[in-house]
């Protein structure tokens, strides 16, 4: 097993960009709590998100959703986001809280909405060129709720004209992000609801079309890391959304539900050049924090991942090779077992403490009287949310 | 098989109570599609139910969700339907939607809030008691979404106390139905998330305590007709919400997904004493028109419900006790299936006419003009939903 | 809605392959039963296969499994099926049942058993050249139990590699058909899993590749129809292996766990090119016949599949476009009920008659005294199952 | 948290049942992969599950399974286990391997069948009085394939009758335990398929028949420790079979899937009164190594049991119950995780040595030439399986 000072430079790699969305209030279709000091436009958000990595230095980025956070001027946002010591990431178009959407956008049986959602697709590129994101992350509500109900076949062709549409707009260093999901907001039908669709559809659009893969967003019992270890073999595996869930897509913190499974994931992810400054592979979270504190469940999680990495580093993968080319069953399971049952926190306090970062950030975070700091402030206005 | 004819005096006595909520609008986290000439207050609502009933036959009563539904005068509630033909039904409560209870209600781990939960149930039966209500039925969101959040134990002993102070507030003609979910909105654990557990918790506060089976409630693969026959043995199915689901608590119109496995738990129901007037068993429907109009949406159901109720009336029943005895496994089988496969549309139809009921009741309320009326008249204030 | 007439020349194009081992002995891993009378041979099973065509004139080929059905002289063997009134069909190849395979086949790590694998292929090409048969189809067993066993991305090559080369040695006339499952017997992982891999596998072999959809290989909650429409569009589908389950791979016979999923996926083939001597694509059962006795139910697989393509054949494909244009959801969505909800068996019990076959397959079947003959006819030898 | 000298006088509280089964063949349906040295008789079954113990100091007791270990002296039998330093547990009946018993035992619709069935329970209540066996396991493979082939509501009598048979005759100091399993090898309905129903089963017959929980035996997203902390809380929790899986009832090595949810099981059962020698909850094994060698296999498994108990016994269970009343979600989560990500490992190696132990027993095991011996002795003779 590699020792933890040889991972450290790996470590070092690491950068996990936060989405935007994860501190406004959100919750499931019975209730929204709120919660009191939350951000009511996308400056506040940038700043928490800031606190995150100030805290961490594993969040150099904000992922941006866009209209929730529109704003006249991206440069002064890109400055004011610089200022706090992030910088504006992936650029995540919404097309389905529009009235006009009620049965779908890019896949939409109706050609008039699907310029609209094409027009949003367009704006989203220039917000891109304004903010120089680099990729256009497309998650789609599209889909049915009753058989019958629409199409299967000729939406997904229309699918694949309006993102051609998409793509061709798109400048040469940016990325078009098609993301799966299984089901949910739709019922009986969602247009991209596997990874297979999702490769088929960016595999016809070309390079710079790649796949988003979210964890929360597969059938029970699905092997996610047998499709993170497939999509790097065709290179199509652009980015992560990170959470974790039980049941459904519950969007819970990273790590909570099965940390196996995403110690598993990123031991696929670093045998196979999903992982580092050479891989163009994006680490997202795409998380709600229904019942706990939006800040320190972003620390959380990017705790956790950074925490995962380390045991997904430190598999001794001469040995796993050797186990497995023996045939020898038990023996490599037990390579990666080890070093998943490693315990790394100690080692990873005092690699932050050599970075000028505290030990414990989420004590540090607590100490600091942020939390109080935007309770007191942020009186008056509207909370960010789901909704706007 | 039984003739047709031989099942009228039993299809006569089929009820379906509808859920006011269904009439109001609803949706998805994600977005909530308003549709127009939404009811704004219960007694719209139960004039849109009554249509149902107009139409159908089927639907005498309508079920009220409390504190959505409160009015002042349920003397006055209970004349305005009875003016339009129906009757008011079961009461729901609901303890989700009020910032205290973002940690549960009768499970709660504070007894302040479990109080006010109670208070709430109270204020139901005195409710019921004005509208005389046979039923309360009580879905809890209690759960938690991360491990360790709560006391898994502790809560289903306090959630027991709490029920057995309900219990026996409820008048000797009046139920305390449970009902159980497997997921949503809480995550990782439910505090009644299986039948298993209703049972445990009404067999310890006495006969008048019964269960409610929401067919949407269970995980993959599970075999919900074997539920309704169990807990039909056991003397503890209290009422039904009847709906359909692909994958969650999708809450789709009853047999949209599945009509055999409708057809399943009907024929169960049957069979061991749980339909017609003889039994206590209550047919409600409990379903999300998120897409579709909310009153045809609701006809389609219980027309639906009856047609599976006489395709399940159809199943000779003594050839399937013989073919079973004789281990004749495709034969038993091919006597459900010939019930199933019987197309008893026709039938049904002639026979809504004989009660001087329209054939075809989608087409009779199409042309009806009430969509169109409650569109022009219901202009100004504000839609039901589940927020209010 | 199309008359039945009017489907008649579309139904009179449907032909079944049934699966030799159908009619050998089976069960789960807790118990075979066997059953008397059943086949000792490749020619009983012939024979077996030949009796669900003459009753039912649905079935008029056999699909082989080798080594099974392995013999010396394969054009006795057609010409036996020929004598028998059916002829034979799909080669299946078995990689999964010699103690060299117990770590894979074609995806093994080791190079000697792919090339045992491989020769096993060809094999099986040898034969199909012997039968005149087009498809190869390949279900693969390979797979890992636990973590860390096998190293998922290298297992991909080696299996595109090992692919190749069998693809290279088809005619130009022949099919490969890649068959893919989602668990079983492998628990941890399967080198190919979903149809994302079979069609990204064989995208990269060529035209004469393609995939085989086994209704039971799935997840839980999956649309197995959109995957039908999706293969379809993308040239990919190759043949169905009908059968139905509850839970898991369960083989039970076509259309009894869910038969409005079998008529649906028979809508989006016929919606979408998949039906009819133009089309491609082969319907072959895959099932299990544990407990019920097996000829009939191969005699009811094919009525009901047969049953459920009148229905979907009857719908009403214009209203249902006019409707989906319109959003109209339950107004598309009654359209296909309309068809599923019809009971065709009358009409094509007529239809049977009028090509000279019995109005009841079954009940005419158990009329012919085969069922006896067999019994009595095949005594000693060894009955034919999945061992041999 | 507890320091781990704390913890240590309740982890040798700790004893593991091995099944004897577990040392025979053993695979799937499509193919049972042999191995050499596997044991012919009990005795060897018996000799090998020694083995564990006396490399682990975990696993005093092994399980019968009867008929698969019948001999003619279990006194004899009962002195061997005692010389390999064991003793023999907990009695599991067998009544899915006969051919009678293809429509099922307890629950057949055939009296003669259930007296049949009822035999073998009475024979092995003779086999515990002469064991001194306290516990009599009883699995059920009862259910049915298809929908109408039995009658739910009648079996489930059937079921109580058979089992209130049983009960009268085990003796005070004996338990009946029933287990539950959601699917397989029935696959539309099981007759004791979940532990609602094994709870009503066994509330029936009184206190000493109580529920095994099998950790393989749920449907996907189920809340297993939920089940653990209800069972217990009713007083009815009487034994666990540990395993793990990824889909369905894979049998595979405990921990092996899911090391989280093994903790938190085990949190559950240390937290409410399930852990230690004044609890009657038994530990046993029920696992099948299909590919990996079978006593490392148990080795492995004893010891992950050991490791995930020790870090369940960590869990700060007063700061967990304060951060719980707080409502401080994350914080009680944390405390969880802390004990979860605690790397126990060398500590428990300590005590293994303080307690005459070898510090690695997989290594030590390994080095003892035990696995080498048996192949070399163990010629001839026909090797155990789950078919005899």
């Amino acid at each position: 097993m590699p020792s933890f000072d040889q991972i450290v430079p790996l470590l070092e790699q690491q950068a996990i960009e936060l989405p935007s969305w994860a501190f406004g209030n959100s919750g499931t279709r019975f209730k929204v709590f709120t919660q009191p000091g939350v951000p009511r436009d996308p400056e506040e958000k940038i700043a928490d998100a800031a606190k995150v990595n100030e805290f961490t230095g594993l969040a150099p980025t904000v992922a941006l959703h866009i209209p929730w956070d529109k704003v006249d001027d991206y440069d002064k946002l890109a400055g004011y986001a610089a200022d706090h010591g992030v910088a504006l990431g992936t650029i995540n178009a919404n097309t389905f809280q529009d009235d006009d959407y009620k049965f779908g956008s890019l896949a939409h049986h109706d050609s008039a909405v699907r310029s609209k959602a094409l027009d949003h697709m367009y704006e989203c590129i220039e917000i891109m060129n304004a903010t120089g994101s680099r990729d256009l992350k497309i998650w789609l509500a599209d889909g049915t709720n009753y058989p019958g109900q629409g199409d299967l076949r000729r939406r997904q062709d229309w699918l694949a004209d309006s993102l051609q549409k998409v793509y061709d707009r798109i400048g040469d260093d940016q990325r078009l992000i098609l993301e799966y999901k299984f089901f949910e907001p739709s019922f009986y039908h969602t247009d991209v609801p596997d990874w297979g669709t999702a490769y088929a559809q960016t595999l016809a659009l070309g390079d710079r079309a790649k796949v988003c893969l979210d964890t929360g967003h597969h059938a029970p019992g699905t092997n996610i890391e047998f499709i993170v270890a497939q999509l790097l073999r065709l290179g199509k595996l652009g980015s992560f959304d990170f959470n974790s869930r039980f049941y459904a897509d519950d969007d819970l913190i990273v790590g909570a539900a099965d940390p196996f499974q995403l110690f598993r994931i990123l031991h696929e992810v670093i045998s196979n050049g999903g992982y580092g400054t050479d891989s163009d592979v994006a680490f997202m979270l795409d998380q709600c924090h229904n019942l706990e504190p939006k800040i320190p469940g972003q620390i959380r999680s990017v705790l956790t991942v950074s925490e995962m990495t380390a045991r997904a580093l430190l598999v001794d993968r001469e040995a796993l090779a050797e186990a497995q080319t023996a045939g020898d069953v038990l023996g490599a399971n037990q390579v990666l077992m080890d070093a998943f049952y490693t315990d790394v926190r100690a080692d990873l306090a005092d690699w932050r403490v050599s970075r000028g970062l505290p030990a414990d950030p989420m004590a540090a975070y607590t100490k600091s009287g942020y939390a109080e700091q935007i309770v007191a402030e942020r009186i008056g206005g509207s909370q960010a949310g789901w909704g706007a």
